[in-house]
Protein backbone atom coordinates (compact mmCIF):
# COMPACT_ATOMS: atom_id res chain seq x y z
CA UNK A 1 0.00 0.00 0.00
CA UNK A 2 1.45 3.51 -1.10
CA UNK A 3 2.62 6.04 1.70
CA UNK A 4 0.71 9.14 1.02
CA UNK A 5 1.94 10.75 3.80
CA UNK A 6 4.71 13.86 2.81
CA UNK A 7 3.89 13.29 -0.78
CA UNK A 8 1.27 15.19 -2.45
CA UNK A 9 1.22 14.25 -6.19
CA UNK A 10 -1.27 11.73 -5.86
CA UNK A 11 -3.55 13.71 -4.10
CA UNK A 12 -6.52 15.04 -6.59
CA UNK A 13 -9.27 17.75 -5.56
CA UNK A 14 -12.54 17.84 -6.91
CA UNK A 15 -13.26 20.74 -7.48
CA UNK A 16 -16.65 21.05 -6.45
CA UNK A 17 -15.38 19.95 -2.92
CA UNK A 18 -14.60 24.15 -2.89
CA UNK A 19 -17.31 25.38 -5.82
CA UNK A 20 -18.78 27.67 -3.34
CA UNK A 21 -16.07 29.85 -2.26
CA UNK A 22 -13.74 29.89 -5.50
CA UNK A 23 -14.03 29.89 -8.89
CA UNK A 24 -12.53 27.18 -10.94
CA UNK A 25 -9.52 29.73 -11.80
CA UNK A 26 -8.96 30.14 -8.44
CA UNK A 27 -9.29 26.60 -7.03
CA UNK A 28 -6.49 25.48 -9.95
CA UNK A 29 -3.75 28.25 -8.50
CA UNK A 30 -4.68 27.23 -4.99
CA UNK A 31 -4.17 24.00 -5.58
CA UNK A 32 -0.96 24.17 -7.27
CA UNK A 33 0.52 26.63 -5.22
CA UNK A 34 -0.22 23.55 -2.51
CA UNK A 35 2.10 20.82 -4.39
CA UNK A 36 -1.23 19.19 -4.89
CA UNK A 37 -0.49 16.92 -7.85
CA UNK A 38 -4.18 16.53 -9.34
CA UNK A 39 -7.65 18.38 -9.81
CA UNK A 40 -10.83 17.33 -11.53
CA UNK A 41 -13.23 19.64 -12.79
CA UNK A 42 -17.06 19.76 -13.40
CA UNK A 43 -18.12 20.90 -16.83
CA UNK A 44 -20.56 24.18 -15.22
CA UNK A 45 -17.21 25.69 -14.13
CA UNK A 46 -15.63 25.07 -16.96
CA UNK A 47 -17.86 26.50 -18.85
CA UNK A 48 -18.32 29.74 -16.83
CA UNK A 49 -14.45 30.09 -17.03
CA UNK A 50 -13.79 28.80 -20.97
CA UNK A 51 -12.58 25.55 -22.19
CA UNK A 52 -9.55 26.94 -24.23
CA UNK A 53 -8.32 29.05 -20.76
CA UNK A 54 -8.60 26.44 -18.58
CA UNK A 55 -6.70 23.95 -20.70
CA UNK A 56 -4.16 26.63 -20.59
CA UNK A 57 -4.19 27.49 -17.06
CA UNK A 58 -4.26 23.26 -16.47
CA UNK A 59 -1.21 23.12 -18.91
CA UNK A 60 0.56 26.40 -16.98
CA UNK A 61 -0.05 25.04 -13.55
CA UNK A 62 1.24 21.41 -14.32
CA UNK A 63 -1.57 20.24 -12.49
CA UNK A 64 -2.76 17.02 -13.94
CA UNK A 65 -6.17 15.80 -14.62
CA UNK A 66 -7.77 12.71 -12.36
CA UNK A 67 -11.46 12.96 -14.19
CA UNK A 68 -13.94 15.10 -15.63
CA UNK A 69 -17.37 15.41 -14.29
CA UNK A 70 -19.74 14.80 -15.34
CA UNK A 71 -21.20 12.48 -18.17
CA UNK A 72 -24.02 10.75 -18.19
CA UNK A 73 -28.23 10.93 -17.50
CA UNK A 74 -29.10 8.97 -20.25
CA UNK A 75 -32.53 8.30 -19.50
CA UNK A 76 -35.51 10.68 -21.14
CA UNK A 77 -38.85 10.27 -21.90
CA UNK A 78 -39.05 10.13 -25.72
CA UNK A 79 -36.27 9.23 -28.57
CA UNK A 80 -35.91 13.36 -28.92
CA UNK A 81 -34.86 13.36 -25.07
CA UNK A 82 -32.52 10.40 -25.55
CA UNK A 83 -31.13 11.81 -28.73
CA UNK A 84 -30.25 15.11 -26.84
CA UNK A 85 -28.50 13.30 -24.03
CA UNK A 86 -26.33 11.30 -26.55
CA UNK A 87 -25.36 14.84 -28.20
CA UNK A 88 -24.53 16.19 -24.46
CA UNK A 89 -22.14 13.09 -23.64
CA UNK A 90 -20.39 13.25 -26.99
CA UNK A 91 -19.41 16.95 -26.34
CA UNK A 92 -18.82 16.01 -22.60
CA UNK A 93 -15.98 13.57 -24.32
CA UNK A 94 -14.53 16.51 -26.84
CA UNK A 95 -14.31 18.55 -23.48
CA UNK A 96 -12.76 16.16 -21.62
CA UNK A 97 -10.21 15.35 -24.91
CA UNK A 98 -9.46 18.91 -25.32
CA UNK A 99 -8.53 19.22 -21.20
CA UNK A 100 -6.47 16.18 -20.86
CA UNK A 101 -8.82 14.06 -19.21
CA UNK A 102 -7.85 10.53 -18.28
CA UNK A 103 -12.02 9.84 -18.02
CA UNK A 104 -15.07 11.12 -18.09
CA UNK A 105 -17.04 10.46 -15.34
CA UNK A 106 -20.36 8.89 -16.24
CA UNK A 107 -23.19 9.48 -13.65
CA UNK A 108 -26.40 7.39 -15.23
CA UNK A 109 -29.31 9.56 -14.44
CA UNK A 110 -32.36 7.27 -13.60
CA UNK A 111 -36.55 8.62 -13.34
CA UNK A 112 -36.39 11.57 -16.19
CA UNK A 113 -37.05 14.55 -14.18
CA UNK A 114 -36.97 13.50 -10.85
CA UNK A 115 -34.35 15.84 -10.27
CA UNK A 116 -36.48 18.31 -11.06
CA UNK A 117 -38.87 16.58 -8.09
CA UNK A 118 -41.39 15.43 -10.90
CA UNK A 119 -40.56 12.05 -12.04
CA UNK A 120 -42.03 11.04 -15.03
CA UNK A 121 -42.54 7.71 -14.47
CA UNK A 122 -41.79 5.23 -12.41
CA UNK A 123 -40.24 2.64 -14.50
CA UNK A 124 -36.30 1.40 -13.08
CA UNK A 125 -35.95 -1.42 -15.26
CA UNK A 126 -36.37 0.75 -18.32
CA UNK A 127 -34.58 3.65 -16.76
CA UNK A 128 -31.66 1.00 -16.47
CA UNK A 129 -31.99 -0.17 -20.41
CA UNK A 130 -31.80 3.00 -21.24
CA UNK A 131 -28.69 3.80 -19.38
CA UNK A 132 -26.99 0.65 -20.82
CA UNK A 133 -27.88 1.65 -24.41
CA UNK A 134 -26.66 5.39 -23.64
CA UNK A 135 -23.46 4.06 -22.29
CA UNK A 136 -23.38 1.60 -25.39
CA UNK A 137 -24.08 4.48 -28.03
CA UNK A 138 -21.27 7.17 -25.89
CA UNK A 139 -19.07 4.51 -25.68
CA UNK A 140 -18.35 3.72 -29.43
CA UNK A 141 -17.85 7.86 -29.66
CA UNK A 142 -15.44 7.63 -27.04
CA UNK A 143 -13.81 5.16 -28.09
CA UNK A 144 -12.73 6.98 -31.58
CA UNK A 145 -11.94 9.90 -29.75
CA UNK A 146 -9.46 7.71 -27.30
CA UNK A 147 -11.66 8.96 -24.15
CA UNK A 148 -12.46 5.98 -21.79
CA UNK A 149 -15.45 6.33 -19.90
CA UNK A 150 -15.81 5.58 -16.32
CA UNK A 151 -18.87 4.35 -14.78
CA UNK A 152 -19.81 5.84 -11.09
CA UNK A 153 -22.23 3.28 -9.14
CA UNK A 154 -23.86 5.77 -6.67
CA UNK A 155 -25.29 5.43 -3.42
CA UNK A 156 -28.73 3.55 -3.50
CA UNK A 157 -30.49 6.50 -1.75
CA UNK A 158 -29.66 8.71 -5.05
CA UNK A 159 -31.32 5.97 -7.10
CA UNK A 160 -34.31 7.37 -7.99
CA UNK A 161 -33.15 11.13 -9.20
CA UNK A 162 -29.05 10.55 -9.76
CA UNK A 163 -28.33 7.18 -11.08
CA UNK A 164 -29.77 3.86 -11.56
CA UNK A 165 -26.46 1.69 -11.30
CA UNK A 166 -26.15 1.75 -7.13
CA UNK A 167 -23.37 -0.89 -6.89
CA UNK A 168 -20.50 -1.65 -8.08
CA UNK A 169 -21.25 -5.31 -9.39
CA UNK A 170 -24.22 -4.04 -11.47
CA UNK A 171 -21.52 -1.43 -12.97
CA UNK A 172 -19.12 -4.45 -13.86
CA UNK A 173 -21.53 -6.17 -15.29
CA UNK A 174 -22.39 -3.55 -17.99
CA UNK A 175 -18.42 -2.92 -18.08
CA UNK A 176 -18.41 -6.62 -18.95
CA UNK A 177 -21.30 -6.42 -21.70
CA UNK A 178 -20.08 -3.62 -23.28
CA UNK A 179 -16.22 -3.96 -23.25
CA UNK A 180 -15.76 -7.48 -22.66
CA UNK A 181 -12.29 -7.39 -23.50
CA UNK A 182 -11.46 -4.97 -20.63
CA UNK A 183 -9.83 -2.81 -23.34
CA UNK A 184 -9.72 0.18 -20.74
CA UNK A 185 -12.20 2.27 -23.08
CA UNK A 186 -14.31 1.77 -19.97
CA UNK A 187 -14.41 1.24 -16.51
CA UNK A 188 -15.79 2.82 -13.16
CA UNK A 189 -15.27 5.81 -10.87
CA UNK A 190 -14.78 4.29 -7.20
CA UNK A 191 -16.56 6.38 -4.61
CA UNK A 192 -16.00 5.07 -0.95
CA UNK A 193 -19.67 7.11 0.09
CA UNK A 194 -21.16 5.61 -2.22
CA UNK A 195 -19.56 1.87 -2.00
CA UNK A 196 -18.23 1.23 1.62
CA UNK A 197 -21.73 -0.47 2.75
CA UNK A 198 -21.73 -3.16 -0.15
CA UNK A 199 -21.18 -6.55 1.45
CA UNK A 200 -19.82 -7.42 -1.72
CA UNK A 201 -17.50 -4.72 -2.16
CA UNK A 202 -14.10 -7.19 -1.47
CA UNK A 203 -15.18 -9.06 -4.04
CA UNK A 204 -16.04 -6.56 -6.36
CA UNK A 205 -12.82 -4.53 -6.30
CA UNK A 206 -10.62 -7.68 -6.95
CA UNK A 207 -13.61 -8.54 -9.68
CA UNK A 208 -12.58 -5.17 -11.38
CA UNK A 209 -9.18 -5.06 -11.41
CA UNK A 210 -6.50 -2.21 -12.70
CA UNK A 211 -7.95 -2.20 -16.41
CA UNK A 212 -11.68 -1.08 -14.59
CA UNK A 213 -10.49 0.78 -11.91
CA UNK A 214 -10.43 4.08 -13.80
CA UNK A 215 -10.84 6.97 -10.57
CA UNK A 216 -10.64 6.71 -6.58
CA UNK A 217 -12.98 9.37 -4.62
CA UNK A 218 -12.71 9.75 -1.01
CA UNK A 219 -14.62 11.78 1.61
CA UNK A 220 -16.59 10.40 4.66
CA UNK A 221 -19.97 8.98 5.67
CA UNK A 222 -20.88 10.85 8.96
CA UNK A 223 -23.32 9.77 11.58
CA UNK A 224 -25.94 10.75 11.58
CA UNK A 225 -26.11 12.12 8.11
CA UNK A 226 -28.30 14.73 7.55
CA UNK A 227 -28.57 15.29 4.04
CA UNK A 228 -29.25 12.41 1.19
CA UNK A 229 -26.85 14.92 -1.03
CA UNK A 230 -24.81 17.43 1.02
CA UNK A 231 -23.76 16.13 4.15
CA UNK A 232 -20.75 14.25 3.12
CA UNK A 233 -17.72 13.97 5.59
CA UNK A 234 -13.92 15.21 5.70
CA UNK A 235 -11.99 12.24 5.64
CA UNK A 236 -11.63 10.51 9.22
CA UNK A 237 -15.18 12.58 10.46
CA UNK A 238 -17.05 9.37 9.89
CA UNK A 239 -17.33 5.45 9.43
CA UNK A 240 -15.81 4.70 6.30
CA UNK A 241 -12.32 2.48 6.34
CA UNK A 242 -10.58 4.40 4.32
CA UNK A 243 -7.42 2.44 4.50
CA UNK A 244 -9.23 -0.73 3.94
CA UNK A 245 -10.89 0.14 1.08
CA UNK A 246 -7.63 2.19 -0.43
CA UNK A 247 -6.07 -1.27 0.35
CA UNK A 248 -7.97 -3.24 -1.36
CA UNK A 249 -8.29 -1.02 -4.34
CA UNK A 250 -4.27 -0.58 -4.61
CA UNK A 251 -4.22 -4.45 -4.49
CA UNK A 252 -6.25 -5.00 -7.53
CA UNK A 253 -4.00 -2.94 -9.50
CA UNK A 254 -5.08 1.00 -8.66
CA UNK A 255 -2.18 2.71 -9.02
CA UNK A 256 -3.71 6.67 -9.57
CA UNK A 257 -4.83 9.36 -7.33
CA UNK A 258 -6.72 9.86 -4.87
CA UNK A 259 -9.54 12.42 -5.18
CA UNK A 260 -11.16 14.54 -2.85
CA UNK A 261 -14.79 14.78 -3.64
CA UNK A 262 -17.12 16.33 -0.63
CA UNK A 263 -20.54 17.64 -1.11
CA UNK A 264 -21.56 19.61 2.27
CA UNK A 265 -23.45 22.23 2.97
CA UNK A 266 -21.12 22.62 6.28
CA UNK A 267 -17.37 22.49 4.14
CA UNK A 268 -18.97 25.08 1.59
CA UNK A 269 -19.69 27.32 4.47
CA UNK A 270 -16.03 27.06 5.64
CA UNK A 271 -13.20 29.33 3.74
CA UNK A 272 -11.10 27.58 1.15
CA UNK A 273 -7.86 27.53 2.96
CA UNK A 274 -8.92 25.94 5.89
CA UNK A 275 -10.91 22.93 3.69
CA UNK A 276 -7.91 21.95 1.86
CA UNK A 277 -5.77 22.06 4.94
CA UNK A 278 -7.73 19.87 6.66
CA UNK A 279 -7.90 17.67 3.13
CA UNK A 280 -4.32 17.95 3.26
CA UNK A 281 -3.78 16.99 6.47
CA UNK A 282 -6.13 14.23 6.17
CA UNK A 283 -4.95 12.73 3.05
CA UNK A 284 -1.79 12.36 4.78
CA UNK A 285 -3.37 10.53 8.04
CA UNK A 286 -6.43 8.39 7.57
CA UNK A 287 -6.87 8.05 3.92
CA UNK B 1 -51.95 -11.29 -8.37
CA UNK B 2 -54.51 -10.86 -5.44
CA UNK B 3 -57.08 -8.28 -5.89
CA UNK B 4 -56.71 -6.26 -2.91
CA UNK B 5 -59.75 -3.95 -3.39
CA UNK B 6 -62.74 -4.32 -1.29
CA UNK B 7 -61.01 -7.19 1.04
CA UNK B 8 -59.40 -5.49 4.03
CA UNK B 9 -58.43 -9.13 5.12
CA UNK B 10 -54.77 -9.10 3.84
CA UNK B 11 -54.36 -5.30 4.98
CA UNK B 12 -52.09 -5.08 8.28
CA UNK B 13 -51.23 -1.68 10.48
CA UNK B 14 -47.96 -1.49 11.77
CA UNK B 15 -48.17 0.39 14.82
CA UNK B 16 -45.65 2.67 14.41
CA UNK B 17 -47.54 3.94 11.47
CA UNK B 18 -49.27 5.96 14.28
CA UNK B 19 -46.88 5.54 16.87
CA UNK B 20 -47.54 9.87 17.56
CA UNK B 21 -51.47 9.86 17.36
CA UNK B 22 -52.70 7.02 18.75
CA UNK B 23 -51.76 4.54 22.18
CA UNK B 24 -51.83 1.28 21.06
CA UNK B 25 -55.30 -0.05 22.26
CA UNK B 26 -56.58 2.65 20.25
CA UNK B 27 -54.73 1.58 17.54
CA UNK B 28 -56.30 -2.12 17.47
CA UNK B 29 -59.52 -0.71 18.41
CA UNK B 30 -59.56 1.74 15.15
CA UNK B 31 -58.15 -0.99 13.24
CA UNK B 32 -60.48 -4.04 14.31
CA UNK B 33 -64.04 -1.42 13.94
CA UNK B 34 -62.71 -0.92 10.15
CA UNK B 35 -61.96 -4.41 9.72
CA UNK B 36 -58.11 -4.36 8.95
CA UNK B 37 -57.04 -8.18 9.16
CA UNK B 38 -54.02 -7.77 10.75
CA UNK B 39 -51.40 -5.55 13.11
CA UNK B 40 -47.95 -5.44 13.70
CA UNK B 41 -46.80 -3.91 16.87
CA UNK B 42 -44.00 -2.47 18.53
CA UNK B 43 -41.64 -3.95 21.53
CA UNK B 44 -41.94 -0.88 23.32
CA UNK B 45 -45.72 -0.05 22.38
CA UNK B 46 -46.47 -3.60 23.78
CA UNK B 47 -44.67 -2.47 27.02
CA UNK B 48 -46.54 0.68 27.51
CA UNK B 49 -49.65 -1.11 27.28
CA UNK B 50 -48.69 -4.68 29.24
CA UNK B 51 -48.26 -7.84 27.34
CA UNK B 52 -51.13 -9.58 28.95
CA UNK B 53 -53.58 -7.00 27.84
CA UNK B 54 -52.53 -6.68 24.67
CA UNK B 55 -52.53 -10.44 23.87
CA UNK B 56 -56.00 -10.00 25.33
CA UNK B 57 -57.42 -7.05 23.75
CA UNK B 58 -55.86 -8.30 20.17
CA UNK B 59 -57.41 -11.91 20.60
CA UNK B 60 -61.24 -9.92 21.59
CA UNK B 61 -60.45 -7.74 18.87
CA UNK B 62 -59.83 -10.56 16.19
CA UNK B 63 -56.77 -8.90 14.96
CA UNK B 64 -53.92 -11.05 13.36
CA UNK B 65 -50.81 -10.01 14.29
CA UNK B 66 -48.20 -10.25 10.88
CA UNK B 67 -44.86 -9.62 13.14
CA UNK B 68 -43.05 -8.63 16.02
CA UNK B 69 -41.08 -5.74 15.61
CA UNK B 70 -38.53 -5.83 16.45
CA UNK B 71 -34.93 -8.06 17.76
CA UNK B 72 -31.62 -7.68 16.48
CA UNK B 73 -29.49 -4.90 17.45
CA UNK B 74 -26.93 -7.59 18.11
CA UNK B 75 -23.39 -5.65 17.47
CA UNK B 76 -21.76 -4.60 20.90
CA UNK B 77 -18.05 -3.49 22.05
CA UNK B 78 -17.78 -6.57 24.60
CA UNK B 79 -18.98 -9.54 25.34
CA UNK B 80 -20.96 -8.61 27.92
CA UNK B 81 -23.28 -6.34 25.66
CA UNK B 82 -22.75 -9.12 23.39
CA UNK B 83 -24.83 -11.21 26.57
CA UNK B 84 -27.26 -8.42 27.04
CA UNK B 85 -28.03 -7.88 23.23
CA UNK B 86 -28.67 -11.88 22.77
CA UNK B 87 -30.85 -11.56 26.14
CA UNK B 88 -33.20 -9.09 24.78
CA UNK B 89 -33.43 -10.78 21.89
CA UNK B 90 -34.51 -13.93 23.48
CA UNK B 91 -36.94 -11.56 25.67
CA UNK B 92 -38.65 -10.42 22.51
CA UNK B 93 -39.05 -13.84 21.12
CA UNK B 94 -40.99 -14.61 24.06
CA UNK B 95 -43.22 -11.80 23.97
CA UNK B 96 -43.87 -12.66 19.72
CA UNK B 97 -44.67 -15.97 21.33
CA UNK B 98 -47.30 -15.04 24.20
CA UNK B 99 -48.91 -12.52 21.92
CA UNK B 100 -49.19 -14.99 19.03
CA UNK B 101 -47.39 -13.52 16.25
CA UNK B 102 -46.17 -15.07 13.41
CA UNK B 103 -42.22 -13.87 13.38
CA UNK B 104 -40.04 -12.00 15.02
CA UNK B 105 -38.63 -9.12 13.04
CA UNK B 106 -35.00 -8.63 12.77
CA UNK B 107 -33.08 -5.06 12.66
CA UNK B 108 -29.68 -6.28 12.83
CA UNK B 109 -27.93 -3.46 14.25
CA UNK B 110 -24.43 -2.30 12.59
CA UNK B 111 -21.72 -0.06 14.60
CA UNK B 112 -22.05 0.09 18.21
CA UNK B 113 -23.88 3.19 19.68
CA UNK B 114 -23.69 4.54 15.77
CA UNK B 115 -27.50 5.07 16.83
CA UNK B 116 -26.54 7.76 19.68
CA UNK B 117 -24.36 9.10 16.85
CA UNK B 118 -21.55 8.40 18.82
CA UNK B 119 -20.25 5.04 16.54
CA UNK B 120 -17.76 3.18 18.84
CA UNK B 121 -15.52 2.01 16.06
CA UNK B 122 -15.82 1.40 12.28
CA UNK B 123 -15.33 -2.00 11.48
CA UNK B 124 -18.79 -3.33 9.45
CA UNK B 125 -17.05 -6.13 9.17
CA UNK B 126 -16.76 -7.39 12.59
CA UNK B 127 -20.31 -5.97 12.90
CA UNK B 128 -21.82 -8.41 10.26
CA UNK B 129 -19.92 -11.18 12.05
CA UNK B 130 -21.30 -10.37 15.49
CA UNK B 131 -24.87 -10.07 13.55
CA UNK B 132 -24.45 -13.41 12.29
CA UNK B 133 -23.25 -15.10 15.67
CA UNK B 134 -26.50 -13.20 17.22
CA UNK B 135 -29.23 -14.49 14.81
CA UNK B 136 -27.53 -17.93 15.09
CA UNK B 137 -27.47 -18.41 18.76
CA UNK B 138 -30.94 -16.44 18.60
CA UNK B 139 -31.98 -19.07 16.00
CA UNK B 140 -31.41 -21.74 18.27
CA UNK B 141 -33.56 -20.34 21.19
CA UNK B 142 -36.56 -19.31 18.88
CA UNK B 143 -36.52 -23.01 16.83
CA UNK B 144 -37.16 -24.19 20.71
CA UNK B 145 -40.25 -21.70 21.05
CA UNK B 146 -41.42 -22.24 17.96
CA UNK B 147 -41.04 -19.07 16.31
CA UNK B 148 -39.82 -17.61 13.09
CA UNK B 149 -37.31 -14.84 12.88
CA UNK B 150 -37.47 -12.44 10.23
CA UNK B 151 -34.35 -10.46 9.02
CA UNK B 152 -35.19 -7.06 7.51
CA UNK B 153 -32.61 -6.06 5.30
CA UNK B 154 -32.04 -2.10 5.69
CA UNK B 155 -31.79 0.63 2.81
CA UNK B 156 -27.76 0.85 2.57
CA UNK B 157 -28.62 4.89 3.92
CA UNK B 158 -28.87 3.08 7.69
CA UNK B 159 -25.84 0.74 7.17
CA UNK B 160 -24.32 2.71 9.68
CA UNK B 161 -26.48 3.18 12.71
CA UNK B 162 -29.18 0.76 11.98
CA UNK B 163 -28.23 -2.37 10.16
CA UNK B 164 -25.54 -3.84 8.31
CA UNK B 165 -27.63 -5.96 6.37
CA UNK B 166 -28.64 -4.12 3.41
CA UNK B 167 -29.91 -6.08 0.49
CA UNK B 168 -32.26 -9.06 0.00
CA UNK B 169 -29.10 -11.26 -1.23
CA UNK B 170 -27.48 -10.83 1.90
CA UNK B 171 -30.08 -11.53 4.20
CA UNK B 172 -30.49 -14.54 2.43
CA UNK B 173 -26.74 -15.55 2.37
CA UNK B 174 -27.36 -15.42 6.10
CA UNK B 175 -30.28 -18.35 5.88
CA UNK B 176 -29.08 -20.24 3.88
CA UNK B 177 -25.75 -20.59 5.88
CA UNK B 178 -27.66 -21.27 9.02
CA UNK B 179 -31.00 -22.63 8.37
CA UNK B 180 -30.07 -24.75 5.26
CA UNK B 181 -32.98 -26.66 5.38
CA UNK B 182 -35.09 -24.37 4.72
CA UNK B 183 -37.45 -25.06 7.59
CA UNK B 184 -39.89 -21.73 8.11
CA UNK B 185 -37.35 -20.71 11.11
CA UNK B 186 -35.47 -18.18 9.47
CA UNK B 187 -36.33 -15.95 6.70
CA UNK B 188 -36.55 -12.33 5.63
CA UNK B 189 -39.09 -9.49 5.98
CA UNK B 190 -39.00 -7.72 2.80
CA UNK B 191 -39.87 -4.17 2.79
CA UNK B 192 -40.17 -2.13 -0.40
CA UNK B 193 -38.95 1.05 0.95
CA UNK B 194 -35.34 -0.78 1.69
CA UNK B 195 -35.22 -2.93 -1.51
CA UNK B 196 -36.88 -1.43 -4.26
CA UNK B 197 -33.50 0.57 -5.70
CA UNK B 198 -31.95 -3.38 -5.91
CA UNK B 199 -30.81 -4.82 -9.55
CA UNK B 200 -30.91 -7.98 -8.04
CA UNK B 201 -34.72 -7.39 -6.65
CA UNK B 202 -36.41 -10.26 -8.86
CA UNK B 203 -33.93 -12.75 -8.88
CA UNK B 204 -33.56 -12.64 -4.93
CA UNK B 205 -36.97 -12.72 -4.28
CA UNK B 206 -37.20 -15.70 -6.24
CA UNK B 207 -34.77 -17.23 -4.31
CA UNK B 208 -36.29 -16.50 -1.08
CA UNK B 209 -39.31 -18.36 -2.45
CA UNK B 210 -42.55 -18.96 0.14
CA UNK B 211 -40.30 -20.54 2.92
CA UNK B 212 -38.32 -17.42 3.44
CA UNK B 213 -40.65 -14.57 2.78
CA UNK B 214 -42.28 -14.22 6.33
CA UNK B 215 -43.49 -10.48 5.97
CA UNK B 216 -44.10 -8.03 3.25
CA UNK B 217 -44.08 -4.56 4.44
CA UNK B 218 -44.95 -1.47 1.97
CA UNK B 219 -44.98 2.20 2.12
CA UNK B 220 -43.49 4.51 -0.59
CA UNK B 221 -39.76 6.44 -1.68
CA UNK B 222 -40.50 10.24 -1.93
CA UNK B 223 -38.77 12.52 -4.48
CA UNK B 224 -37.35 14.08 -3.18
CA UNK B 225 -36.53 12.81 0.25
CA UNK B 226 -35.68 14.70 2.92
CA UNK B 227 -34.85 12.31 5.79
CA UNK B 228 -32.80 9.28 5.98
CA UNK B 229 -35.26 7.65 8.31
CA UNK B 230 -38.33 9.45 9.09
CA UNK B 231 -39.68 10.98 5.15
CA UNK B 232 -41.39 7.95 3.60
CA UNK B 233 -43.98 8.30 1.57
CA UNK B 234 -47.55 6.84 1.51
CA UNK B 235 -48.32 4.55 -1.21
CA UNK B 236 -48.41 6.06 -4.27
CA UNK B 237 -46.96 9.36 -3.32
CA UNK B 238 -43.48 8.14 -4.62
CA UNK B 239 -41.68 6.19 -7.04
CA UNK B 240 -41.92 2.37 -5.54
CA UNK B 241 -43.30 0.38 -8.54
CA UNK B 242 -45.94 -1.63 -5.65
CA UNK B 243 -47.64 -3.48 -7.95
CA UNK B 244 -44.93 -4.78 -9.46
CA UNK B 245 -42.92 -5.73 -6.50
CA UNK B 246 -46.13 -7.17 -4.79
CA UNK B 247 -46.53 -9.66 -8.13
CA UNK B 248 -43.16 -11.27 -7.52
CA UNK B 249 -43.66 -11.94 -4.11
CA UNK B 250 -46.62 -13.67 -5.04
CA UNK B 251 -45.15 -15.30 -7.71
CA UNK B 252 -43.02 -16.47 -5.57
CA UNK B 253 -45.58 -18.07 -3.15
CA UNK B 254 -45.84 -14.87 -0.57
CA UNK B 255 -49.44 -15.41 0.82
CA UNK B 256 -49.51 -13.34 3.52
CA UNK B 257 -50.81 -10.21 4.70
CA UNK B 258 -49.27 -6.51 3.24
CA UNK B 259 -48.22 -4.91 6.15
CA UNK B 260 -48.40 -0.63 5.92
CA UNK B 261 -45.31 0.33 7.73
CA UNK B 262 -44.80 4.44 7.38
CA UNK B 263 -42.25 6.47 9.35
CA UNK B 264 -43.26 10.23 8.66
CA UNK B 265 -42.94 13.17 10.43
CA UNK B 266 -45.44 14.25 7.69
CA UNK B 267 -47.66 11.58 8.15
CA UNK B 268 -47.03 11.48 12.46
CA UNK B 269 -48.80 14.94 12.07
CA UNK B 270 -51.81 14.45 10.36
CA UNK B 271 -55.12 12.67 12.49
CA UNK B 272 -55.24 9.22 12.85
CA UNK B 273 -58.24 8.99 10.91
CA UNK B 274 -57.27 10.54 8.02
CA UNK B 275 -53.74 8.60 7.69
CA UNK B 276 -55.79 5.35 7.93
CA UNK B 277 -58.54 6.36 5.85
CA UNK B 278 -55.22 7.04 3.31
CA UNK B 279 -53.72 4.02 3.96
CA UNK B 280 -57.06 2.08 3.41
CA UNK B 281 -57.92 3.57 -0.13
CA UNK B 282 -54.13 3.37 -1.22
CA UNK B 283 -53.88 -0.51 -0.16
CA UNK B 284 -57.14 -1.23 -2.57
CA UNK B 285 -56.01 1.16 -5.29
CA UNK B 286 -52.25 1.50 -5.69
CA UNK B 287 -50.65 -1.35 -3.75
Amino acid sequence: MRDLAGDLSLLSINTATLRKQLALSAVIETCARRGIGGLSPWRDQVQAAGLAQVARQLKDARLVLTGYCRGGFFPATDAAGLRAALEDNRRAVDEAKALGAPCLVLVAGSLPDALAGKPSHKDIGLARAQVHDGIAATLQYARGVGMPLAIEPLHPMQGADRACINTLEHALDICDALDPGRTGALGVALDVYHVWWDPKLTGQIARAGAERLLAYHVCDWLVPTRDLLNDRGMMGDGIIELKKIRALVEAAGYAGHVEVEIFSDAWWSRPADEVLDTCLARYQTVV
